[in-house]
């Protein structure tokens, strides 16, 4: 698609070039709304971790499926990934700036379906 | 799975209770990120729409998808659904206190990345 100067969604349905956001604002959403990103972008942002720290942190993520979330966030240039020349190998993670701010945007969406999660569910009990 | 104190992710990662966020509120992240969740939510914060009004607002979308998607987003308590006795049949569609809560944290994150494409894609250019 060619590429359009960005705007806010509301304005963009007004005007009616909602296909305009479908790709590559699209990836990037579900880079950070997935089950791992989430989670990584929030252990993230407690500071600098490495990557057997993030996975330990990161409950229940596999080896392979870590390294592909950090791989997408870093080449969206939400993560910074450094190996420093050390033996044995040493890898570290932290967000950039950027990561810093749509970490605190995924974050606030996603406490606050933790916090009202009661009254969704009660919501779709009564439904 | 049993159901625990809503807590801030931060938190639960803290505790290694990151398990208890897996269901259900992935399932809530989820409808409220999807594609077209995306852009009914965004579409309702303007005001009440019928579903043929949204349907032209949010272009692309086909019948059987929007039908789904704001049938998960009532179930979910953030729309309301309102079938007025008139022939012919017509139905409105608005969001509820929580929906609005709701709407604006992933309005705050989808115009993030809107906003700051160029920037993304300039660091994905560069990775």
């Amino acid at each position: 698609m060619t590429q359009t100067k960005p705007s806010k969604l509301a304005e963009l349905l007004r005007r009616g070039e909602i296909f305009a956001v479908e790709c590559p604002s699209r990836e990037i959403l579900k880079h950070v709304t997935s089950r791992w990103g989430v989670l990584v972008l929030v252990a993230l942002m407690a500071g600098t971790h490495r990557f057997s720290d993030l996975r330990r942190k990161v409950g229940g993520v596999s080896e392979k499926m870590l390294a592909q979330t950090l791989q997408c966030l870093e080449k969206d240039g939400f993560v910074r990934r450094v190996s420093l020349p050390v033996v044995p190998p040493h890898v570290e993670y932290s967000l950039t700036p950027m990561g810093e701010e749509i970490g605190r945007k995924v974050e606030a969406l996603a406490d606050w379906i933790e916090i009202n999660l009661p009254q969704i569910m009660e919501a779709q009990r009564g439904a």
